[in-house]
């Protein structure tokens, strides 16, 4: 059965024009720096983000920790918000692989209040203080929301005044363009070092890029061989990158069409509560109405519809590139049938 | 010239009596466990928090992160409050020794609120986190302010709740007893660990002791020897910790007494702000009036008082038992000449 | 130019076969762990190697040190040969990831001393030692030999007289089961836990696979997270692995025939001393005349073929997939030219 | 009953006159860097072995583990003999403080052959090497042993060759300066950094001190804080300390006589079997003869001498200040009754 799975984007795979890039695509040794199709898929990511170099990684979580553990000391201090991937999805590495002491700060639905991060900085030495390393920003945030330019502009002026780098997660900093209707390097400029993902809604099967500039890429191209992530003939993986780059990346906004649709048809059930506006490709809601979770899962999939169950009441449906607007249609329909009864 | 020294209680030196003990300690090698004194004081710190065991470290620091590095594997998560001692004043050390990750909560003057922890206590095993290894408290918190128990009551509950062990810093928990007028152990009851200090207000030169369970204590004596607190003939730092606890702890009124008095006298000078209530032995006030705060700073100094500068704009005023109730009237006649100029 | 790549076999790119493999894959999210290609393969590679379970990893060094990371908690020892690729090339990993302390062993060209492993094991526990928690192997070793399997059987019994647990560094576990004329589960059973590659010999691209217990491969699956190396639609890479494993390692042996031609052509020069048995892919050699070392590295490369240059004099020849008979007869040819001038 | 306590020189409990010296001490915060007694002793023991400056910690354990931590950074390479107390007797905190690779070389009673700390360099930078950050040797050694100059002199010019700092571990120095009958500058000037024991032979209570350049001391005067060893009015044991190297240190060579004398008695027994020489404080011997060891043991302390139990069936006694020539020849005695039995 094909599934209309709506638990993520990360369940998107690779279209047949990818799958055909891969199978032709002309690889090399990429420990010896020998594989073409790495080497331009990296370039591309820099000149997109408008950064002096870029490097492949495995995952969104090894960008984020390569970047914190290549941007800090041991024992430094990252600022970041308390509800970001990093603190709250990446499993604690940022305590062991880095050696960093997070410092978290409430965020407002994604958004740090810039005064906040400026009273978190260690302003002077001090034997009893640790040095403040970096702070980490995310958008597309995790929670679906977009974070306005005006908050990246403000914490990068404290930053500024203090000399502390910016890493940005931006596993989905394409989402966010789209949503912004902007150049992703007008986002990118706000940041040192960038993560972002070429799975998830850009469909490629595995991988990541980090960018930033060419010292930082070249401290960390070995702090990535001492997490592993050296790889050999990677412009297998690169070649779907390179296509989610070229392609995928200007396609997002029918995701995010998708996701309003659906957002619109949900609210069609006076039950159903949407959670805040649809930024991207996520709709947040919860369904006020006594009924058994699990077998609402269970039908749905039974129908042929992957879902999540819920965080906190609150449940999450993602559009991606596998689900059609009609896919939606079809959804609204399982769901109308499982509540009529 | 002798000072009076309203920097902090840290300055506090030893007591004739305690000179005179250490003098007489009966010693032995400690890492053998042959030093009679420090094992009579780990079993008093133990008996008076109603703690199965105690173990002598050479600082509060090495207190709290030896408890964070004993409590939990490298990578758990830890809950605290943004502006303890362990966040603010340990120089980054739980990224380093225990290698965890910090989950800092807003702290309101001390106060943690038990639904933000609960909130961010890891509810479910995942992948993607890790686990809660320990919720830390502070009581007297380092900013002067005594926590209610009923807070700490409210926190123990969600900490039983979930399974995770609390540690107290304690390094002021005798001036908290004292404050609320309660023994001791009424606080310790709501933490599986505490580590206190016999230094500071309570005059022993070096040495805090963490208190706990025989099957924690044990465990931490092995973290002692990898972080490098095996002492020697520690006997004789342990005599002055003996006397702190049976002497030195029950006068501590009396210093707060002496900052109230402080702080009622600071309160006559109109452009003088007192923060908060005076909890224990510190008074904290602003001073809303121009002026050149080095030379205040040295003119003081001149006169034979030593005091910090601001932080944020905040001066703090600590009591201890080197300092008299005279003593602060002396701190205020010069005061008084000074903002007279 | 097509270039005969004599550098190592971990600059094989993967076959016709593969790539068309790669292309057609049936792939899903093995977060969420529905990758049925990857699944496949970590199940083929356990029971190849006799063990319960396997879990796929991005590369060699990854595979390592995720073991160890596994195995061991912080601050155990590990003891391990000091020529071996954990020691030699993981860049030190074996601090950060793991934490954990290395005890290396003067190792004759990959064997080590069962004794002198006995001696270093901490027999008891005392507040003064780690814990030994792993002893590292490594077969075939990097540096080309094929550990004799009465050495690994000593070593077990020595490792099961103290209760711990062994990792095998088996990159090129099917070369040492090819040369020796094994099953590969006859050099795996010494071993708890094995990390082979995929790539190198066996041509895949990218990833190597961890097996052991499946309690050993729960508890990796969530460090591998932590270390970043959860993927997502793996299963394009897991598709080359498999067709690895059912072919590529068979056919190991003519690598190796190959590999003693080149070495038998090379014994022809009177300058040249072959230094030990060809075991396996790898011929080593000293060239004992004067001439221009930089010279000869670019002479071969204008002539089609590119080899490392020597570490500590010794130059290393690595025969795989990709270098057929007649390329060697060329490389032969040369040489000869070269060093006839 | 007083014990004549053979088990180690750790166990020395300060004389008279420093009891009389701590009681006197003139102290302040040395976290403000306000005790005179602690500058003191901290200058007068960079003075004594030639460097800038000094630093008051803990115990030996700490001064070795903090100047691992100083000199290196995370994932840098340790080279060091492998019977050294560092690896041998810190509990395996190199690998979680400072978070250094140790790379362990076979020792020869001590001496470590410089061609091999030589070879394991890392001479070139590498994607896969870590970078070899230290050498640590140490004098006298805990085996007993003094190890001659001409070695260090070797191992010094290798370190100036690739430019690597030296930590010496000299807990015993005096010890071996007093052996060497030469100033203890003549070892320190091999090294960049030294930490030394006042405890020990040198009767002190507590303590140790780390001597290098100032920007080294700097460097470690924060590390201290992190590892919780900012002490507070450490005057009252740095005078102990000052009296060790006022006056303690120059009286070794009784202790060493003592052993001296110690062995030769003992190897009147036609059983016991003297090993190597004694070139300090120390008596290694084996006992060629069926006995019972725990029999031994106590039929010894029952006649008031302690001894500690054989390591691999050698024996240890060493001779300190509360040992004198009479109780060795009580000890002979006590001994020739066990055995005539």
């Amino acid at each position: 059965m094909k599934f209309i799975d709506l638990r993520s984007d990360t369940v998107t795979h690779p279209t047949e024009e990818m799958r055909k890039a891969m199978c032709e695509a002309e690889v090399g040794d990429d420990v010896y720096e020998e594989d073409p199709t790495v080497k331009k898929l990296e370039n591309m990511a820099a000149e997109i983000l408008g950064k002096e170099a870029g490097l492949f990684v495995p995952s969104g979580t090894f960008g984020n920790q390569l970047s914190l553990f290549t941007h800090c000391n041991r024992g430094d201090e990252v600022i970041l918000g308390d509800d970001c991937h990093i603190v709250q999805h990446e499993a604690g590495a940022a305590s062991i692989i880095a050696g960093v002491q997070l410092r978290t700060i409430k965020s407002k639905r994604g958004i740090l209040d810039p005064n906040e991060i400026e009273e978190k900085i260690r302003k002077e030495e001090d034997i009893h203080y640790p040095k403040t390393g970096l702070i980490a920003l995310e958008n597309a945030h995790s929670n679906g929301r977009v974070i306005p330019l005006e908050n990246f502009s403000d914490i990068r002026s404290i930053a500024d005044k203090y000399n502390i780098p910016i890493h940005l997660d931006g596993a989905r900093i394409f989402n966010a363009a789209t949503a912004l209707n902007i150049d992703p390097i007008e986002i990118a400029k706000y940041a040192d070092s960038i993560s972002f993902c070429l799975s998830k809604g850009l469909c490629a099967p595995v991988g990541s890029v980090v960018v930033g500039s060419k010292e930082f890429i070249n401290k960390a191209k070995k702090n990535r061989k001492i997490m592993g992530g050296g790889l050999r003939q990677a412009g297998i993986l690169a070649a779907a990158g390179i296509l989610a780059l070229e392609k995928m990346r200007f396609r997002l906004s029918e995701d995010h069409e998708n996701a309003k649709y659906l957002a619109e048809k949900l609210s069609n059930f006076d039950f159903i509560e949407i959670i805040e506006n649809v930024d991207i490709n996520m709709v947040f809601f919860k369904i006020n109405k006594e009924f058994e979770e699990k077998e609402f899962i269970s039908y749905m999939k039974n129908n042929g519809i992957k879902i999540n169950p819920p965080e906190e009441n609150v449940y999450r449906f993602v559009t991606h590139y596998w689900v059609k607007k009609e896919d939606i249609d079809k959804v609204i329909n399982v769901m109308e049938k499982f509540f009529k009864e």
